[in-house]
């Protein structure tokens, strides 16, 4: 039996079953993990495969943020002051999926968010409560909420009223997604579920059109097992598979930084061996920490032409998306003294010229007389009026940048931390069943997460949290429903 | 028996066959053609499907024009003074291909297009063999060579030698697509290939992992037909099938005008239902006759920020992909009274602003003071040098705009003639044999043109007759591959 994720096996090709189970969950990320949980209190057996030793995935490399609002606000939010509606929460939900938004996920988990966030505590997570204002990319302390997409940024305020909605777990510093799946992982043990680390799915097995089981390598060995209920893929993005990249978002590669454990898209093609369609497979999340200091974002982008591409006040991930789709192999980020400061060691940002005039920095960077300054005479003869009438970066995040030295930070997506994952992948139903080719649920297939295009679809339109809450939320309605599969 | 796309049935499924042939082929346009009259000529039993009441397909709405060159030229290029190494011509084509170019399918192409440019005038096209200069979208006489791609321009010239390469069938006018089809349709019936017009292929029929035959839907009933070497696939894209371009390509759905006939995906959907895959399908061609008159390439385009985005002197549908990509619904092209002209009515701009000075003609835009009139001031200083330091248009097309009144034509995809065609699909080699999910060829199937992604595969890096020239050249390859097949 030649086992590979691209060729689904016929229960005919099988002499037994190694395991059986209602429910087989390939993945033990935040996806799996919530599927395995609700999959597990309505009654079935189930049993999770994670290729790697233990728990997380890309989840827990993550800050452990969710985007949470609608219902008037969660009670964090309402603390704050901030009220949030479920139609303001979905407008912005619909702006962020680009020019494909999944309205039925979107109008659901608007819908649902807050009573997502109740579970999560109930499961155990800790949210501190409080607000941390400010443009962050992750809480440097073990704050609660943040704005961490781009809600007061233009177009976005002009569609859906803003309000923060980045929930970070109470974890003091970056990194809380590995607390988080701690928590889970301690959840998903106390409800029975069985887990097999350094258990690789290798390939569906398909009976008469249905997904019938799952062969998964453990100990160098082939492994069937049999799921009676059905298969959860939740096995995570592609990032990690270049061929992969290769065919679908070549521009990607272009970033230095894949950001994930395995995610070698095997979950993709195991779906798609069964029949399932792909979709949206181009878009990608990438970012590079390019703040803090946050007074840079007072600073302005330019490209090679010297040209400004973006409000820089909009969320780090959707002006480093746009950065990559310039021409040129790096942008450039300008700032006069009064806004200076190096950003974080990590970002691997370079100090690419100083100068006491643009000018100055112009010429010290190469670039044509006149193609930088005038950039930045007209984006401070503006500014110098609290207005940005080309890109519309918010007041408050508006001053000339006239006080000397000037400096040029560059931003290389080959060489700086540009970190990236995908966010195309199986079509599912809000249920997570999953569609073929013709838009119909295969029987017995399930997926969740970075396996599918969820929430998060568009790569100019992410916000941080997305994945997590889409993954966890959509991870849960997969595990109910392949639980109630007769 | 329920006969679609996206489902093979198995060959256990079928009651008989009604028709039993060598080879199959699902489609009419260019690629079907060529490979019908090869398999033929090979000594296969060749039978045309074309949904259509008759041949042609979006070639036949094409100008007929093919991309030829390397060996040192054609003869057309080498009597109108230009050699064309096939080094130039293949690292033109690695350009065109974007991220990820075919090398396989350049490195055959680069070598034997001037071989394939005999055997089109072998098969009777006739070519008047001069050479028509100038910056133009389709000859309006009955010439031979143009340019027809980005090759003069940035920065396509830094990397491979300029040799114009669009060779036009000798017709009177634009839309020579019909003719070349003509000729070649008589072609494929002199070979004796059976054609069936008005049938449409519904799906594969597999038989133990190989392609076995195509069910087809003629007269209102379904008809099985027995494909002994093979099925080949050239039912074009997927343009006009709105499902799939959301699910791909949902950006091209900005623009106003689908280019093909039928192109409704399905030859890509039975390929993946065979366990294919897709490769970029996310790409797509897009153009808007902008000019003529070609004066207007002295012109600058800009964007809602007031931006320059392309040197303008690059391949118009090079221009017309960038315009897409940019933010907010339209652009604008800029020019003085010295360059002025009306685009073709075909292109449906509006003449938007007219006025004495630029600042004039930005204040009647809507753009904030000082947006759009540093753009052609900086633009207008050093074009009177003879530059162009941001862009790089070519010394010849660039000229300052100071010749009052001057007037902003605006294009918006939404509105005027903004055309496309889709340029991702299966993936093939030269040869035509389809890969499966884990890039193996699936035994009896075979793609070309556009159900493929092959030499076009990026929308920014398409030329004129860069379609034509894939999908008749490697149509042709297949057609070879199948009728060897035991």
């Amino acid at each position: 039996m030649q086992a590979r994720p691209e060729r689904m096996i016929p229960v005919a090709e099988l002499t037994g079953w190694d395991i059986e189970t209602d429910v087989a969950v390939l993945g033990f990320g935040i996806a799996g993990a919530c599927a395995a949980l609700e999959a597990a209190w309505a009654g079935a057996s189930v049993t999770i495969f994670e290729a790697a030793g233990g728990s997380g995935g890309a989840s827990a490399l993550s800050g452990g943020e969710m985007y949470i609002g609608g219902s008037g606000g969660t009670h964090v939010q309402r603390d704050a002051g901030f009220t949030d509606t479920t139609e303001d929460f979905a407008a912005y939900l619909t702006l962020a999926g680009g020019p494909d938004p999944d309205t039925a996920k979107i109008a659901l988990y608007a819908d649902q968010a807050v009573a997502h966030f109740a579970w999560l505590q109930e499961q155990g997570v800790p949210y501190k409560g409080n607000f941390l204002p400010g443009k962050i990319i992750e809480p440097e302390g073990d704050d609660t909420l943040i704005w961490s997409g781009s809600e007061e940024a233009w177009p976005f305020y002009t569609k859906a009223k803003p309000a923060p909605r980045g929930h970070t777990i109470q974890f003091t510093g970056w990194g809380g997604g590995r607390k988080l799946m701690d928590i889970l992982e301690a959840r998903v043990r106390a409800a029975g579920v069985t887990v097999h680390a350094d258990a690789r799915g290798r390939a569906l097995i398909g009976d008469n059109g249905a997904v019938a089981g799952v062969v998964v390598r453990q100990n160098g060995r082939d492994i069937t097992v049999r799921a009676k209920k059905g298969v959860v893929l939740a096995t995570g993005g592609f990032c990690m598979n270049r061929e992969m990249m290769r065919m679908h978002a070549p521009e990607a590669l272009r970033c230095s930084t894949p950001l994930g454990t395995i995610d070698d898209g095997s979950g993709i093609l195991m779906g798609q061996a069964a029949g399932a369609r792909v979709i949206h497979m181009n878009e990608f999340f990438v970012t590079c920490p390019w703040y803090p200091p946050e007074s840079l974002v007072k600073g302005i982008f330019i490209n090679q032409a010297g040209q400004r591409f973006i409000n820089e006040d909009c969320y780090h991930g959707r002006v480093m998306r746009t950065a990559v789709a310039q021409p040129g192999d790096k942008v450039w980020l300008l700032a006069d003294n009064a806004i200076f400061g190096r950003p974080m060691e990590m970002a691997r940002a370079e100090l690419a010229a100083v100068g006491e005039t643009w000018e100055e920095v112009e010429s010290e960077l190469g670039f044509a007389p006149g193609t930088i300054s005038p950039t930045v005479a007209h984006y401070n003869e503006h500014a110098a009026r609290g207005k940005d009438p080309v890109w519309h970066k918010a007041a408050k995040w508006v001053q000339p940048l006239a006080e000397p030295p000037f400096a040029a930070l560059a931003f290389t997506p080959s060489e700086s931390m540009f970190s990236y994952f995908t966010l195309g992948g199986l079509e599912t139903l809000p249920t997570g069943e999953v569609l073929d080719l013709a838009g119909a649920p295969i029987p017995g297939l399930y997926a969740a997460g970075r396996t599918t295009a969820g929430l998060p679809r568009w790569g100019a339109g992410y916000s941080s949290g997305l994945s997590l809450a889409d993954s966890s939320f959509f991870g849960r309605l997969a595990g109910r429903r392949v639980a109630a599969r007769g």
